[in-house]
């Protein structure tokens, strides 16, 4: 490394010339492909942004302009060359850097952004505040990589003109979202930079005025507006940007560095919202990347050199939980045409792309576009189709108001799988999938379930098609299951039956979905030191078994409850509700409920995680313990000597 | 009345000439203004949509074709034609007929549509259905009324060309959502209409058609699509939705009847995915509301002759709510430059017209975009500014995902107001405000507080201002409050902190905002009959005041809660939960929660309401004598002597 090395912070960027530069951009390249071959990353996106992320650093004046990048891993660059180099190895580690952009680690960093299409909204309130407060600031939102599809996206473009604000918009198009970018928006991407008949004329005018010497400032300003109303002539195409009162430039080759650094110069001080327009490629400069641009958006470990990814070994291995879903899904969609699937940008990671290779007049990846998803699908309810929703839970977040209104409210038979719920690990707070279970609860109508496992998986997707005549949610966590044999015959599960896992005597441990894997350990645990435990996988928070409830407060004086959420609202408070109404007073039940304490978890491994959020084995094996003394007076060991289950 | 009367389903429509058609419309815009004026409901919209619903019905074949109206309010001819005529009068009432579109109501309803935005997802959910099942059935969305600044109603049209679909969506554009509309995309429809040399142009093309006898079918269509390219040489302007691949028709205007069914005629059948555009007047045919579309949106009691609105006499009664929010928020902002305000869509109904009025450069009206104003105010926020953001109680759950990952998450300093908390009456189900509580809760950093009256919700802002560092919501209900001297010199409260009402012995009610007053009323009566009840108003629902649930668990055996949200996850919740950490058992403390059950509630008056739910005084009365007959085995008056307090 010859420059990066000393490159400490913008300024440091900002005493080297352009050769100079895109020797960085190179270096950067190269520090981020060896870094993420050994500590896995969002690999695709970062690589595209690199000749950006130099250009606006060089000549914005950071911190105190605004870069508000949209997508936070987006911005690896950026987080290299704002004092985090060294620091770079630990990301999305425990303690480490955040996977995202996050204001806590940075004054550079201006907001948090793990779900995409918040940059123009809040670097408008940063545009907005900058004028009212007549400072002059400049603020850049850089968008992309799918955002565009979002909602939140254009209901921030629609009112960037309303005010006088002195913003850019930067359109990172790289036609990819997470898998391929989808819809009208993206069509019309690629029509507006492929226009040759444009293209050509763009050219000419440009090497026109090259030639006629006309350099000044004003003069580039002119021939890109010029260029920017000729466009629309020439090529017949509307320019959506334009119908929004945005000064719209580009597209520019976002890996050409000299000429972003002109054209950014050029409209860094017009008045006025812009839109600069980029074309980008996700996984710029390292050839496999490129070429597969879904495969390498997180592509996990890999060989530098020979751009082998290291596949872990999965033979003899229980499958991944969004595998089973995929698999399940083709399995039903095979023998009923009503079934169709519906995902907003995340096939691959849901596993959908089973049902959209097999099926995919059935099958629809609508985009970056969680909303949509859920109302999409509740209009094919309607008409009698049954819809598999399939939506990470932390992103089905985005859809609340479609769950009520158009979902619960209609009693529509939507069947909302809500992949990565309860921790997620390194892609930290935005991601973790914890609050589900609390804001789906109150919901009328609604059927919540959860499996403990593949097999119940399996039923659960059955029970929501043919078992039950409304809403279904299933929420199931990221990664493996427990099950190598996981092709079981499917049952129908009675509704909100719950289902005794082992029987006890001292403590009933009621436990919802695959959580209730560490509270088996924990358990099996605790009868190796003489404590009689009962187990009960509840399956459904809602409706809940109050059949069952009701006979474990007969009998037990002590119940413990786990769960992968949210403490306060979910499967705990539901059972104390239901004791609350029923009344127990004399049997004198007491709950302990066991789940995610009312704050952000940060980033970092799934078990460091549930450490840190006291729902590890370890965890539930000492509240047992606990639970016993209470109880009986006995001091099973110590706590010292719970290392590791 | 001379043909409406006998109209009783579209086949009646159908048999009539256009002439007759319009004679119609002028019987239906007759009944709904005298309907109106007595039964108040949505005015502006529904007299807007009088010719479009009539041409629809006329040239479809509903309810085998599917009309997917946009905000239901829109619907009212729409309901007066498909056999509801004599219903009307029951419409927003009790037992009534609903002010939106209900499926459950009948079959020419195919989507609640209480929130805008909807219609276009949905509809095109019912056309790939219809495709899938090869069923040759025409889909229509009727979007208008400000429902296209909706991010959801952009992701909607982002989808509508990807997959192959029959789907024809109108713009009914009338320049106004509640408010005037907003942002580029209204800018934008004003522009596309009023561009004299387009209309010239297009006039003349037309005439030129007709002077040649072009009419067959064929060339009308080639008419209709060369106007459509032309359009966009002549303006120079971009057709945004042709950039979404829409095929797009229009503009036209939405009360010539003729013109209407010619041109709804020769698009019917052409393939694919098109947009008609229609220009509308909100309040269309009567003088007075065309006059002041904002107050005649729903002008309540109105006398029809002279178009004077029965303004109730507001001397010596308690203000609005929202008009002590609006005042105070001047107030605040009148001292402090960093204060602004926010609302999409709503600044006549959450008052912050007079922030508007006095701050027009600090004030924000977003257009319909829940999602947009939580960010754009979180961007404000970051920059130091000190954003109240105004939103219906309903709508917020528009903007969950930004309330988390925008707000909570980075813990900034946005203050959330939710106006229309609780039941809101005539509105019903999509409208009630019944789930903040639950959903708010579990938020990590949310203070989350609603006031008992006047004087609380002034010391709560400026506590959210001034007495504060973070997030903070407050809500409160639609409608009157309780203080007639309203305007006390307010005081910042200690965060977290209830307040005891009254002091008793027997049992403890704890109450939270308004609702508290209904909880008074009962309290009073009941200790009339004997029994000792102290009050509580916890002011604070996160964080709960765990001192005084302490003193209170240590001294009572009952605790009643009352609040007017649902009961799942609420006030009672967070209390039991609290109770359950500190173990507290059943037999030291039972608690009897008062708030809405797991079902979703009708429309109606709001006491009615609040009795169905049995939140009303009676019912809290009711409760506190059969707690009071648990705990004595003394039986106060029989149930059948509470008649109303």
């Amino acid at each position: 490394m010859k420059y990066l090395q000393n490159i400490n912070s913008p300024d440091d960027l900002k005493k080297l010339n352009v050769d100079q530069l895109e020797t960085v951009c190179s270096e950067l390249r190269d520090f981020i492909i060896e870094q993420l071959s050994y500590n896995p990353g969002h690999f695709g996106s970062s690589l595209g942004t690199v000749e950006l992320t130099v250009a606006l650093h060089y000549l914005y004046n950071t911190p105190y302009d605004r870069l508000v990048w949209d997508v936070g891993h987006q911005a690896y660059s950026h987080k290299i060359l704002t004092g985090r180099r060294d620091r770079f190895s630990t990301n999305r580690k425990l303690g480490g850097l955040s996977g995202f952009t996050n204001p806590s680690e940075s004054e550079y960093d201006t907001f948090i952004a793990g779900h995409a299409s918040t940059s123009i909204s809040a670097a408008l309130g940063m545009a907005v505040s900058a004028s009212l407060r007549k400072e002059n600031r400049n603020i850049v939102a850089i968008i992309g990589d799918g955002a565009m599809t979002g909602g939140l996206a254009y209901e921030g473009l629609n009112n960037v003109c309303s005010q006088p604000n002195n913003l850019l918009i930067i359109l990172n198009d790289n036609n990819m979202s997470i898998d391929n970018n989808v819809g009208a928006i993206q069509d019309y991407l690629v029509k507006l930079t492929t226009s040759t008949k444009y293209n050509r004329f763009r050219n000419n005018i440009y090497q026109g005025f090259k030639r006629r010497n006309l350099i000044s400032e004003k003069d580039k300003n002119l021939v890109l507006r010029f260029n920017n109303s000729v466009k629309s002539l020439i090529t017949k195409e509307q320019n959506i940007f334009e119908g929004f009162n945005l000064r719209y430039f580009g597209p520019v080759d976002g890996h050409d560095l000299p000429s972003l650094i002109r054209i950014l110069r050029n409209i860094k001080d017009m008045q006025g919202p812009k839109l600069l327009h980029i074309k980008t490629v996700k996984g710029k400069g390292y050839e496999p990347a490129e070429k597969s641009a879904t495969v390498w958006h997180a592509p996990g470990l890999f060989n530098v050199e020979t751009g082998e990814r290291v596949v872990k070994d999965v033979k003899n291995q229980p499958p991944l939980y969004q595998d089973v879903f995929g698999h399940t899904l083709v399995e039903i969609a095979e023998k009923d045409e009503k079934i169709v699937g519906v995902t907003p940008a995340m096939p691959t990671g849901c596993s959908m792309t089973y049902m959209m290779d097999k099926f995919s007049d059935r099958s629809f990846d609508v985009g970056i576009a969680e909303a949509h998803a859920v109302t999409f699908s509740a209009g094919m309810a309607k008409e009698g189709l049954i819809p598999f929703c399939n939506i990470y839970s932390s992103f089905m977040q985005r859809a609340y108001d479609q769950i009520i209104h158009d979902v619960a409210l209609q009693k529509l038979k939507v069947i909302m799988c809500l992949d990565r719920a309860g921790l997620v690990g390194a892609d930290g707070p935005t991601h973790h999938g914890v609050f589900d279970l609390a804001y789906m609860r109150p919901i009328p109508n609604l059927v919540i379930s959860a499996p403990y496992n593949e097999h119940e998986l399996r039923n659960l997707m059955y029970t929501a098609a043919y078992g039950n005549d409304g809403p279904f949610v299933i929420r199931y966590p990221r990664g493996q299951g427990q099950l190598i044999n996981w092709q079981n015959k499917p049952q129908i599960l009675p509704i909100g039956k719950g289902r005794k896992l082992k029987d006890g005597d001292d403590i009933a441990v009621l436990s919802l979905g695959a959580i209730g894997n560490n509270a088996a350990s924990a358990i099996s645990e605790a009868e190796k030191l003489g404590i009689s435990i009962a187990h009960y996988d509840m399956v459904f928070l809602k409706p809940i078994d109050e059949e069952l409830l009701d006979n474990i407060a007969k009998k037990f004086k002590h119940i413990i409850t786990v769960e992968n959420g949210v403490i306060k609202g979910g499967l705990g408070s539901a059972v104390l509700e239901f004791l609350s109404e029923k009344q127990y007073s004399d049997s004198d039940v007491r709950v302990h409920r066991i789940g995610i304490a009312d704050e952000f978890i940060t980033h970092g491994s799934v078990s460091e995680l549930q450490e840190i959020a006291e729902i590890n084995p370890e965890s539930i094996l000492k509240k047992i313990l606990q639970v016993y003394f209470d109880l009986t007076g006995i001091k099973l060991p110590s706590e010292e000597t719970i290392v590791s289950l």
